[in-house]
């Protein structure tokens, strides 16, 4: 057991200890707003180019014509500071006058596009329609707005998460936006996954032997990180790449801080629990950060306790090096 | 020779005599902004039932993966009093939220796409991917605005105006927007033309023997109604419908009220004038309305004297009872 880790607020500290080359690299598994916490965290207590994020694409879908990422746009958009923190979602000092007007032609309102969220989303679609790939599109927007870290898909090709409901199978977003998350899943899908191929550069950095530690962030494992790990190739990499992986509980006393991960998993038989999301993980982990109260029975890997509830940046950057320390403790 | 017509301004005034039925069609050939302010003036005075306006989508083009169709969205803006009076294209009221988000991620910026303009678009471009015709989205979101008059495109297949510049030949709005209109224009073409069918409303319309007039609004004969007339059926079609057509002049004393319509004369070898225009109409033309001091020599068709600068509502409403007097007469 450690504690909150170093204090938090200091960008880039240099990591204590001899053992680490210059450019060991941290990837990090993250979803949506959950895991963009902790990569935040991660992006100030690292150096820009020590920091890859790969992006769950299994929220991705076609909306209006146009090709919409919101976990890629989650971490961009937190990481450039462009963050909605009301919302949970979208851009900060968001309009919606698309949104009107096109309620008033009788268009699609029930996912909601801000007039400045809707720049990303024509422009991706436009130069996916091109030829680009979407990492090529997801890097050069994260540069044009000010990102260090590299954000990487999973993958460049199509993969879409879907939920069995009473009401039969449908998209993850139909179901999470449009029915607000209410119809019991009874299982969850990765259509396109098995014939997806993983991001090279994920692979290329996974078996470089330069990575530091494997971070899953604090996102839903069943819609957000088993997507990343359902693409062919992805476990096995993060299992053979010779550095620990250490997941963050999205759990704290059987609550999801936000969204759907404590009433699906028990929809889906399973009572949540910070230890029943590190069981989902299983021999994949070896560190698990999980709150200072919560049950760690059944728990494989080497439990670390600290605060998991990330509110202001301090919070984001203390959490990120409690991880980075259970990372270097397990390795040493 | 025949004064301003009656005193404008009033909604709906019923016609004298007893001549026509009650449901005569008036026909009106538009263009951009000069076309839709007569447009305008004839939806105020004549009932919705009684004009079917024709707009050019010769200068329609794919921007940003979207389908844009100018002059059709400054008709049906125009007659939702939706329009922006001050760009000249556009919607009133508008914010480019979306424009500065866009050219930040490297998006084009040339075409400037307005936050409320923009659901137009992407609406209009998933309903056609869809297989909506573009008459039928036309129609839809015309009733949605709480227009009146039929809108219908001269055609549901793609025609694209092309210049020939001393760049080569290039996409209209290339030219005229992206090249603000200034490399002097050797040619004009209407690709796509030759293949395209033409609206079979509109066919129905002219074949119908209850036409009371065919209007030519004041637009760009180039560029604005040519492109209408091109498509193969039309021609014929307005010329047999038994109906006079009567054109008014985009020229007043050599000058276009607004755009390129003069220089374009002069590029392509005549000097601009009423005259001039009536002359490219040729022996379509029964009637035409032109300025009082302007020089009708050469002019075939019968000529009806007229202020023709439409500024408010009153002014557009009396030119609309002009040139409807105007073809009353010409039926007589």
């Amino acid at each position: 057991m450690v504690g909150a880790g170093q204090p938090g607020g200091k960008p880039h500290p240099r990591r204590a200890g001899g053992s680490l080359s210059l450019n060991d690299i941290v990837v990090a598994l993250s979803g949506g707003i959950g895991g963009a916490k902790l990569a935040l965290g991660l992006s100030n207590a690292l150096p820009a180019e020590e920091l890859l994020l790969v992006a769950n694409t299994g929220d991705d879908f076609e909306h209006l014509g146009l090709h919409v990422s919101p976990d890629i746009d989650t971490l961009t958009y937190s990481l450039a500071g462009l963050d909605n923190q009301e919302l949970g979602w979208g851009r900060r000092d968001e309009s919606w006058a698309f949104m009107e007007a096109l309620g008033a032609l009788g268009g699609a309102t029930w996912f909601r596009l801000g007039d400045r969220d809707l720049a990303t989303h024509v422009e991706r679609t436009r130069r996916l329609r091109a030829g680009d790939s979407l990492s090529a599109i997801t890097a050069d927007f994260a540069r044009r707005l000010g990102v260090g870290p590299r954000i990487l898909p999973m993958s460049d090709d199509p993969v879409r998460t879907r939920v069995l409901t009473v009401q039969g199978w449908v998209d993850f977003q139909d179901w999470f936006v449009g029915q607000q998350a209410r119809p019991a899943v009874r299982a969850v899908q990765f259509r396109g996954a098995a014939e997806a191929r993983p991001q090279p550069e994920l692979l290329a950095t996974l078996a470089s032997g330069r990575v530091r530690a494997v971070v899953i962030c604090p996102s839903n494992p069943l819609i957000s990180v088993e997507p990343i790990l359902a693409v062919p190739g992805v476990r096995d990499a993060i299992a053979g790449c010779g550095a620990p992986v250490v997941a963050v509980s999205p759990i704290i006393a059987g609550q999801a801080v936000k969204g759907p991960t404590a009433t699906m998993l028990r929809d889906l038989g399973t009572e949540p629990s910070a230890a029943a999301v590190a069981q989902r993980y299983g021999a994949l982990l070896q560190g698990y950060v999980m709150e200072p109260d919560d049950d760690a029975s059944g728990i494989a890997a080497r439990v670390f306790r600290a605060p998991t509830l990330m509110r202001g940046l301090p919070d984001k950057i203390a959490l990120a090096q409690v991880v980075l320390n259970a990372a270097d403790r397990l390795r040493a």
